[in-house]
Formats: C-alpha cells, structure tokens, sequence
C-alpha cells in the first residue's frame, strides 16, 4: 500500500511518499515539496497550489493520504493562511475520493518517537533510520510529509 | 455592473446580488445562502460548498466579487474551518477568473453605516434602506452578503 504525507502550508507544502508492506515494514519511494512565490497573490497560489496538487496525485497515486491538521501557534495571520490553502487540498482529496487520515502534530512525534514533545531534528533522525535513508531527508517540510505517512501508516 | 458579496463560512455562506448602475446606485438582484450539514465530513463539505459554489457562480454570472476576510474572534477552531472553506472559494474565483476584492469586516461597518463598530441590525437596516427592500433580508448570512456587495460596490 502506498501512502502520501501532505504537510500542509501556503509556500511550501511537504509531501513523502511511502510503500508499507506486511503489518509494518516501511520503503521510502519519493519526498519533495510544492512551493508558490510570495509574489503571487494568495489567491493566485491558492490555484497553484491545486493544479500542482491534482499533478502529483495523478503521478504518485497513493492509496491513503495522512494530512496533519493545524496547530495554532504563534503566527493567526500565517495560520489563516495555511488553513486555506489546506482547504483546497482537502477538498481535492474528497473530491477524488482517495481514503485519508487526518494527522495530528503531536501524534507525529509520539508515533515516530515515542515523546509527545521531541524536537524535528528527533524526528528525522527516526525517519532516516525507519526508512533506512544515507542522510536526513531535505528539506525540513519534505521530512515532515515522510514523518505524517508513516504516522498514518502506524495509525492505519 | 453585477456585484457578488459572498460572506465565507463552513456550515453557511451567505451570498447577495447587486447591480451598479451609474457611480453610485444599486439594485439588489438576489441574495441567499449555501449550507453544509454537519453530518458530513469536513472535506466533504468543502466539496459540497466548492460544487454548489461553481454552480452558483454559473447562474449568477458576477461580473465582481467582494468576498470577506477573516477575522478571528474567539474560537479558533471555528476559525480554522472558515478558513479551509474560505480557500476553496477564493480558489475557484481565481480559477474563473472573475475579478475580485477582499473586504475587511471593519471596511462593511464603516462603509455601510460610517460607523466601524456598527450593530449587525445597523448594518441591516442601512442594506434595506440601501437596496429598497420591503424588510429585511434574512437570514443573517444573506444580508451580510448584500452588505459585503455593497462595500464591494462603493469601494470599487
């Protein structure tokens, strides 16, 4: 079974694509990002970022998706906008109706690392290691969808 | 000029219809309401609004859209789910191509009754007197979106 982490955002969305087998062995098959320019408008990358979206499904076609929900920390003006970019890419996962798994934050790093609070560098370290990877996954947003697929892989 | 004023929400989004003729006169065409139950999912609903959406914007043929910010008050839960909605339609009017402005909810009050902290029935009332309604449009949604139309109308 194939599963897709979306870590969602504006300017850059995450994504890991992996492979589990049996109850739970794990093969990393592709990370990256999808990025939009500041220079767009939000609503201009908003578009972006759905036909960029619909362009990967369409390529990686996963079987689930795990997509992290939204923490509020600091920052309501970015969280708004995160929040609506994750919108669009919600709507589409509905829309072509492939089986996902809403991923909280803190599940991620208990899931990963057994610890409720550990720092990302924690985390992409058992990344690499679960996925048997030379080095830490980059950048930073790519690791994290590796991180929520596998949550969701535990979860599922 | 026909002017959309669409007022975003999950569970309601109020939309209101106004012709503007010459600098400064309007005609309300239609108003109403797109609702999603609660017994459905969070990305469902996001499809349901993006569907019945596309096919309001179809039939209505705006040549303009004022739709609102978001301002968060006190539940950010509720916020954040406005805010996934907001996406999905800001996407799609950006994909239509449909020109658009954003209107801050103090621009509404102060555009509407020239008083920034203005009641909602104040606001209600100035839209009925505006538009030369026999009463009141209801529900709350609908004449918030008439409102937004019309701040759509003057600021433009």
């Amino acid at each position: 079974m194939k599963i897709l982490g979306i870590d969602p955002g504006l300017a850059t969305i995450g994504f890991g694509l992996i492979e589990k087998k049996g109850y739970n062995t794990y093969k990393c098959l592709d990370y990256g990002i999808i990025s939009t320019k500041p220079t767009l408008t939000l609503a201009e990358r908003l578009t972006q970022i759905r036909n960029d979206f619909d362009e990967l499904l369409n390529s990686l076609k996963p079987n689930h998706i795990g997509i992290e929900e939204i923490f509020f920390s600091q920052n309501v003006k970015t969280g708004i906008q995160v929040a609506q970019a994750r919108g669009v890419l919600l709507e589409l996962i509905n829309e072509k109706q492939i089986p996902f798994t809403e991923i909280k934050p803190n599940e991620i790093k208990s899931m990963i690392t057994g610890y409720g609070h550990a720092e990302k560098h924690q985390i992409q370290d058992m990344v690499k290691d679960i996925l048997n990877l030379s080095e830490r996954p980059k950048p930073d947003d790519a690791a994290d969808g590796l991180a929520i697929a596998l949550t969701c892989g535990y979860l599922e």
